[in-house]
């Protein structure tokens, strides 16, 4: 019964666990709608959900979209090739457009790190961060945190192993961020130049060895090396990225046996995970595609005013 | 009581004073609905928009998108880059295939002058000119009126100043058209290379110095440096632009106490307008901008066989 | 009263005779909703629809989301260039990430021939091909046999030409196979770098002549001379091409006098077509396109369990 007040989902960072519990909860009761034979309730109808996606995205995108849609929200779109700010305007002047076109909600996604609150705090209109830059992705944790409950029936005391390219990864930093608040452990594993500077200051476990993040891990995610994003190499070779950091079934049977394995896609298919892995019994990669669904109706729903009953 | 008997909506130089008036009379009544709890009126069901836009656009076309949803049509939407005109198909053949698709508004986007009409000639849905070439961009002008109408409570004797590029302007050439026709009076500035050539036939007055223009406006309308669309400069320097004709502080006191200012968007800070004149009290920019929802509400409306009741 | 048990549209060569007269029955029953005042009934009202455009599409993308949205259901649409496919995702990878997300369909175009059924025998989610590369495209033999059938009232007997690029052009081959199944007697006319290497086997009679392919003909298919697939040109020159293969008006005059001209769009004028047979009165080409819409209500209500009452 308690009322989620946050107009707008900027980060983990800003929400209590309370919050996160609320809308797990709400994200569990609405999974369902999804496996209806009429997918659609209409909670949401007449409200106005713009999507601006600054860059490309195929999961995130339509899966807020299909998401609004479910609880008959109207969505419209908007991509960074097709809109004004290729004549120059700047992100402030187009979301203060989209503003006064009175949508309910701004969905973002935007290269720099704190978009979202820099426009969260400049319009009256809701804003999900659909990922800003390096900085957080917190929807994603969200989906994270329900995929991890629906197979361990708890977060507290899990041990949580977050791989890859820590250092750049928003997916890393709402995780690290949602699953800490949970109750759980956290270890991030990966080379020193992918490492947090000061990873002491966010409680969690530093290590620079894939086997040692392994061993005792009741969930394992991997990160995708983002290749287009990094403009200097960090690592001499993807090689050999893999051979140290990529998760194949040799290395796998150093973990627990029901460990489950996470990956917030796309996979690079044999660099930071094997086939064999992705497509194994212990991945739920595509578990996660789909309680992100319920995870965005139930950030559209509490958003607007949505009460967990 | 008086009905709108036009099928398309090509372009201010059609219509009459009494057709504007009814636009803006149903747009006044429609822009409630944007305000409202659930923003959806049933109005259109069935009916199907085709958006098609051969330019890019973010206000025009999303504000078209968002009128069409809220009074329920549905909409499908065609870019340029993702067309057959990629293919070699004509512009003609291209609308011709819409047309058979049974669609009841095509909302057209194009850079030739012209192409709206040429379009409606040949088809039998009602189109709709989102803006082309420099010819006439019809909504614009309308959303541009109603939010003078706001502000002032009538046209009909105001003094409204244009200033920029005017003979290059489709949103220009649609503006002198509208507030002439509901009796206005009409001036335009900026330098002799971007003024019509025979303004007296337009029946506005003509002035290459701002201050002229600012010193008895009741309304001044800022246009866009279109930097894009200049293929030979204009001018020898932004900076140089921005010194003479370009809107700021210390020019603005010389303006009415109760001028207010408009700009089509998206604006060049610095260029032809200044940050503080375009976030200042005077601006009625983002005003223009929830207008354009409501006015093109009333332009669907209306060409669908709705009545101002 | 027969039911509709495909769970896919793959290709023509897949569906028996009973099953094409299923659908074109559904689909000229649903032809009248497109011309009501309410273009639009609540068949699927609730169901999820996902466009995945890998090529560029006018017609075919439109038509497909007119159909899904009058019959109600919600639709999203991904392009390639805004998928992650960009960032290096397997095909089979992102329809595994959108079956995730539980759509009802997925309407596919991608250039790989059999990519349709690669991924339909590998997702849950009910698969629409709408172009595999040079193989199949469906739901354009469904509507070129809907318009014959509209325009002769039966197609067994039929004498169909096709001319053109047969050899690598999907129209021709699931327009041969569909008026095939139908009882039709298909001659296919073209250069033979353009003819399929075995025709006898196709159980079609081949001919280099246009004239030869006209004389007798019902029913002439003009195909698009596909200028942007060609690598290698195989035809020395447009203006070769269009004097051998190209319809026109002094052509047209060996055909029986009921003939009537088809060609699945866009068309090149003046190439494989000339502007007074594309627009002349035996031309039925923009009927196909509002067939389109017809044919593509008709396959997603019979893919979602729809009945043929």
């Amino acid at each position: 019964m308690s009322a989620f007040s946050k107009r707008n989902l900027l980060g983990i960072r800003d929400l209590s666990r309370e919050e996160i519990e609320v809308i797990l909860d709400v994200a569990d009761s609405f999974k369902d709608i999804s496996l209806r034979d009429i997918k659609k309730v209409p909670t949401l109808r007449g409200k106005t959900v713009i999507h601006f996606f600054y860059e490309p995205s195929t999961r995130t995108r339509l899966s807020f979209e299909i998401a609004a849609k479910r609880l008959s929200a109207d969505t419209v779109s908007l991509s960074a090739s097709s809109s004004s700010m290729e004549k120059g305007e700047t992100l402030l002047d187009t979301v203060r457009n989209l503003e006064a076109m009175r949508p309910d909600v701004l969905v973002l996604r935007h290269p720099m790190a704190g978009s979202a609150r820099f426009v969260a705090d400049r319009v009256g209109t809701s804003v999900v961060n659909a990922g800003d830059g390096s900085h957080e992705h917190p929807t994603q944790a969200l989906l994270d945190v329900l995929t991890v409950l629906d197979h361990k029936k708890r977060v507290d005391g899990l041990n949580i192993s977050i791989v890859g390219d820590i250092a750049n990864s928003r997916v890393a930093r709402s995780a690290i961020l949602a699953f800490s608040k949970l109750g759980a452990h956290v270890t991030v594993a990966g080379p020193p130049c992918m490492l947090p500077p000061e990873p002491e200051t966010l409680g969690i476990r530093v290590t620079y060895r894939l086997d040692e993040a392994i061993e005792d891990a009741d969930v394992i995610m991997m990160l995708r090396l983002q290749l287009e994003r990094q403009q200097d190499p960090v690592f001499p070779s993807l090689r050999e990225y893999s051979r140290e950091y990529g998760l194949n079934r040799h290395r796998l049977r150093k973990a627990p046996k029901d460990v489950i394995i996470l990956h917030p896609g796309p996979i690079n298919r044999g660099v930071e995970i094997d086939p064999e892995v992705a497509d194994g019994p212990y991945s739920v990669i595509l578990d996660q595609v789909t309680n992100g669904v319920a995870v965005r109706m139930a950030v559209l729903y509490l958003l607007l005013g949505g009460r967990d009953t």
